[in-house]
């Protein structure tokens, strides 16, 4: 890695920690720089601006990553599981993803994103004609339950009740709740 | 309502959709001024600081509504449809409690929602003693399961997958997962 790379990415890691903690608006570059150890100007000349600053982060840290727990259409108990277990590894995604819904808008209007939603809820379809998951409700209905009751606990979760289960407990809790949906 | 209570009323009003749509560090008491065709500097008279603005938002639209929508622990299903309703009708709501988490921290820190989140445990339990719901999950995971779900849809959600699907459609899907939970 040449010194400019080294820099780069000591940036966007710093960055990656400001914007988590912060959103985009409440993101001061000054610390960026001061944390990563480098001069404020040169994060203006390799990212132009805040702004993209936060894209070079959201880029490399949630789209990304929106594939690298494997989709299973035929085990959803399986995949919510292993998408909680990815959500507690890596605590700042939910919290870029939720700056970027309340500073930017939905998700959905980057392509990555859709196209990564589209090919699931196909193969969800799919799943419902082999049989395999329960017809009862539309494959984005199914996708979008998934997904939150996989998040539940995540960083900016609507539902963080203090208590004292542990980590297997919820996570068997998901799954079984996503079997219910998958089944009924 | 003196002249007073409705310049404050409007500055409510008008601070509501300012932190709704931008957050704490994103909002601007200049904005919420012209929005609220008050002065500036009243703002400050009446609420000291951005900060404290904020607080009196949150209270008014977010603590006091914890418990409009009546808990029925013997019914958690159609709990979860009104709420989905609800937020439906509010969609401000899910964005200052969101803002909130990332920007403070979690909602479990304030007295009363602490003490709205334990009554409600406390009702699972005792449902779960009574045979009226499933006791595989502890009434602490299910009630954070069932909120995620009724907050599926919610302005700030991790799942907004873009769907035809109508209101019906979702809130029955809400509704059915959560009796599985129950049933379970």
């Amino acid at each position: 890695m040449s010194r400019a790379e080294a820099t780069k990415a000591r940036i966007l890691a710093a960055a990656t920690a400001e914007f988590s903690a912060y959103g985009i608006a409440g993101a001061r570059v000054d610390r960026v720089a001061a944390a990563a150890e480098a001069n404020k100007n040169l994060i203006y000349v390799y990212f132009s601006s805040k702004d993209q600053l936060f894209d070079a982060v959201f880029d490399a840290h949630v789209v990304r990553v929106l594939d690298e727990v494997p989709f299973t259409a035929d085990d959803l108990p399986g995949y919510a599981g292993k998408l909680f277990d990815f959500y507690r590894a890596h605590p700042e995604l939910l919290r870029l993803a939720t700056w970027h819904r309340l500073e930017r808008g939905a998700l959905e209007a980057l392509p990555a994103v859709a196209e990564s939603y589209r090919s699931k809820v196909d193969a969800i379809a799919k799943a419902q004609a082999d049989g395999v998951v329960a017809s009862t409700s539309p494959p984005a209905v199914v996708l979008s339950l998934v997904l939150a009751l996989a998040a539940t606990w995540g960083s900016a979760s609507a539902s963080e009740i203090p208590s004292e289960d542990g980590v297997a407990v919820r996570r068997d809790a998901i799954r079984r709740t996503v079997l219910g949906l998958v089944a009924s």
